[in-house]
């Protein structure tokens, strides 16, 4: 086997490789391959149903949240948090402890006008304790990378943010440790990192926090709109 | 071999399987599987361009466009294309001939206060003649859907828009016969009809057409700044 440490896309487990490839040709005898399967047939929508299973098997996500199969990667939910969160002239708070948490701060920063730095570690060695944290008296969320891949920064334990919801980009540490989703409003994670190939990203989110889709939000990140279509308001990849 | 006629994922040549079934545990001697390359290594680097390149060749893609591979699928560039193209209270003209250009005149509608429909045909039979179209003055572009998979329209030449950029969904018709791309400001297609499987976008828009690209833009669907990032501003699928 050839490791690769790089922190982009990573190993996968060698048995998982040779079903992929064995099944690659003829998916359980209906003669075709997944890539070639309409996204609107039973047998898909079983694989679909199949992984989603699976994961909220896994994570034990209850059934009070919503898993979603999304395009773009973290990047693009970088994007779809604040833009099912949050109002334009709403506040948000971030907590920064690494390169990703800054890029989820940037990208949002476009989309809110106020973005609030709630705390930001530098040099990013470490997480700043809970009570020196400063929150926003009206956020509509508080952001979280839960692990940072670059310096390796990761929450030991999950912050209490009260009432407010809590949403963690969680790439590089999901199904690497058990995760509390409860304590979470929203995880959202690519799954190149930890869970397979390039091109699929996760979103799990609380449904109580669905429908506050801004009108302007393209269809494909509308958090809202992808649960009714159960992610597959446009042919998922 | 088992034909799907559905209007989504296509059939693909079984070489084109077999082959892909034998790479997928190693591709060319490396000891990894491309799900498993770092999208930074030379590995990847030259399937992207070696693939790019054969795009381009096929659809003999002059210099001066650039091929940018994006996820989101058509519907994401449904957005992408007033984003990258226009500013919000510019104006931009939509000729409909079935439910794909509906479906972009609607998702673009959200990011234009000034949406013209310059021709719509009811029912989706055929191609409203050129000289009945009714153009805006001051368009940013001209979007047609160059082939409508529902009901089957297909135009049989280009339409001249002088200088102002045509932009085309090429779903459903890209590499299925020759396109001439001059005469395009921008072609985009969802790559799970035509090329293969589903989760890739390809876009391909003339380089004086880049640099327009709205403020706000997620970055994923920032033209110019893909452009400048070999598309790889975030980890491809």
């Amino acid at each position: 086997t050839i490791y690769n440490f790089s922190a982009g896309p990573g190993v996968l487990p060698a048995p998982v490789l040779r079903t992929a490839q064995e099944e690659l040709i003829d998916w359980h005898g209906t003669g075709m391959s997944v890539m070639e399967m309409s996204h609107r047939g039973k047998d898909f929508i079983s694989i679909a149903e199949d992984a989603q299973a699976r994961l909220r098997a896994l994570m034990r996500i209850p059934d009070s949240y919503k898993v979603l199969f999304l395009q773009g990667g973290a990047t693009g939910q970088f994007v779809g948090v604040p833009a099912n969160l949050s109002t334009a002239s709403g506040v948000a708070d971030y907590v920064i402890t690494g390169q990703w948490g800054q890029k989820a701060y940037t990208e949002a920063s476009k989309y809110l006008d106020k973005l609030n730095v709630a705390a930001r570690t530098d040099p990013h060695t470490y997480v700043p304790p809970r009570d020196e944290w400063r929150l926003s008296a009206t956020a509509a969320y508080v952001h979280i990378t839960l692990n940072e891949t670059v310096n390796g920064v990761v929450f030991d334990e999950v912050p209490d943010t009260g009432d407010v919801p809590l949403v963690a980009d969680v790439s590089s540490i999901i199904l690497s440790e058990p995760i509390d989703v409860t304590k979470f409003g929203v995880l959202y994670a690519g799954a190149q990192k930890n869970i397979g190939p390039a091109g699929l990203t996760v979103v799990i989110v609380r449904e109580d926090l669905l429908a506050r889709t801004r009108p302007r939000t393209p269809q494909v990140w509308d958090w809202y709109a992808m649960a009714k279509a159960n992610s597959m308001l446009n042919t998922p990849p």
